[in-house]
């Protein structure tokens, strides 16, 4: 494919063109001057309404996220408000070395939905990227909110810190159990209760749900100190099972998150974003000033006892 | 005490006032611009010899510099060169949270030279500072310079990765080991074997030492990329064995280092603690650029979708 530039893209995916949207995601993905120009692009356009998904491997996530793209595609809309005609999908696996258009082995699942016009999946991985998965990934949702896309899912692979940061920067927030509750969700407790909305109990056919579930109510009697109390949902993906009651746990977040609420959450995550590119801006700029003459200068007096080394990043940077 | 100025303080320390050295010292811990005065005051001056004494708890490091503090003041000199009255001793605890001018409890052993007037012995923990002990260590070494002190000794407890960077700032850098050579060392052998320019095998007396020393041999066989091969010593500290061997190692090693090895070393020495200097500098910029309005600017402009916040960072950064 030529390379083409970011606006022509956005037009063509605005046009309905698949390719034309993975090109545009591949850049926010990429470290070339490309991201910048797509990131300005897309961020004067709406963003989705996010919904992120997120568990340990083995919940049964992409099953999961499967089914809800089915049953949010049946209703069209949230609860009657907030149309949409598309869906989004970020699958993000930070530990996985893969990234790009592929789609990872467990999305097969997904194949159902790989043909099918009101569905785009894409699958990113870490690679490259300054601050890497955690700065792509709002910039890949602005890019699919500029496509026209007024719902996005973000499947996010493990519990670690990382998840976690991504999934908050969700909308709503799933986090998936199974009956059991495994080690990996209880090390993580604090983490997760800070971050879900809605808990689901998925693979409930099995035994162990209420003992799940009595442990979620009282982890989230200790820790509850949001104004929404999350919502404990019992699924069997595999035969859709509770995929209906939690498309209406959404809604009923979303509902109630609307507002004032929302505005408050909304202005968190554009600044703990910004912190980020903030962050790796500085850190872009340490690179570039490490391998500038006016560096070696400063080495060079540094070596020869005429400055000390606090002096010598102040005119090193104020030089730059 | 009165709050003096770093010169007036400096000039005291010089004539032998180990309070105002100490004050010193708490400046360079500090964050407060006495930080700054204080280390622009003393980079002019020369910096100490220093030996790193590095290795897990318990294997008799404090012991061994007790020792080596009488060998050292015994001798007056590296091998009739480089003469010495008085031994300055930091003791880097990364894990402990007390800091200042006492004496930590494991410190007792070394109380025989406490009021000794030609031994100085400083504890070092982490607090405050940005970037912590592997900025304010190489500064506390140069007050130390600035006060007419030709040998420095830094003991630091562990084999972390920040045990290993600040004891690697060593001239010569000793790693005490003891026999059957623990699991913490042989976690981080490749950290190790990068900075140790002698291994000592503590508490010789006991069973195993045969053992250790070959394992020790074998990894300098398959690690050794350096002209210098280190030396392994055993000790018995606590009866005062080895240690006569052990000064004549260090001394061996500065000889070794003299003139064009040594530049190369303090040279990637200067590198990498001004690249923590400016890495530390950057991150105060941004706590200072968090905090002022034109930050809380950006953020509005990007709540309104009016920037993008790569654009916003260029913007913020450029114009403080």
């Amino acid at each position: 494919m030529i390379e083409r530039e970011p606006a022509d893209l956005l037009a063509l995916a605005q046009g309905g063109s698949r390719t034309a949207l993975a090109r545009l995601l591949t850049y926010v993905e990429s470290e070339s001057p490309r991201h910048r120009t797509t990131a300005s692009l897309v961020y004067a356009k709406p963003a989705p309404y996010v919904v992120g998904i997120t568990g340990p491997p083995g919940a049964g996530k992409s099953t999961l996220t499967d089914r809800l793209i089915t049953t949010a595609l049946s209703h069209g809309s949230f609860d009657g408000d907030g149309a949409f005609d598309q869906v989004g999908i970020l699958c993000v696996d930070p530990s996985s070395p893969f990234t790009g258009g592929a789609i990872l082995g467990d999305r097969i699942r997904m194949q159902d939905h790989a043909t099918d016009e009101h569905v785009f999946i894409r699958s990113m991985a870490t690679r490259g990227h300054l601050g890497g998965l955690s700065l792509a990934v709002p910039d890949a949702l602005r890019v699919l909110g500029a496509a026209n896309f007024t719902l996005a899912l973000v499947e996010t692979v493990g519990v670690g810190q990382m998840e976690v940061d991504i999934a908050s920067a969700a909308d709503t927030t799933v986090v998936v159990t199974n009956p059991g509750w495994g080690d990996a969700m209880q090390a993580n407790k604090a983490g997760l209760l800070e971050v879900a909305d809605i808990f689901v109990i998925n693979k409930a056919d099995r035994t162990g749900v209420r003992e799940t579930r009595r442990d979620l109510e009282q982890m989230l009697d200790l820790g509850g100190t949001h104004d929404w109390r999350p919502v404990i949902i019992e699924t069997v993906a595999s035969d859709g099972v509770g995929t209906e009651e939690l498309w209406s746990a959404i809604s009923d977040h979303r509902r109630f998150f609307a507002g004032a609420r929302r505005e408050a959450r909304v202005r968190q995550r554009t600044r703990a974003n910004f912190d980020q590119v903030l962050a790796a801006t500085l850190r872009a700029q340490i690179g570039a000033v490490s391998a500038g003459q006016a560096y070696d200068a400063q080495i060079a007096q540094l070596l020869a006892d005429q400055t000390d080394p606090y002096r010598a990043a102040d005119t090193l940077l104020s030089e730059s």
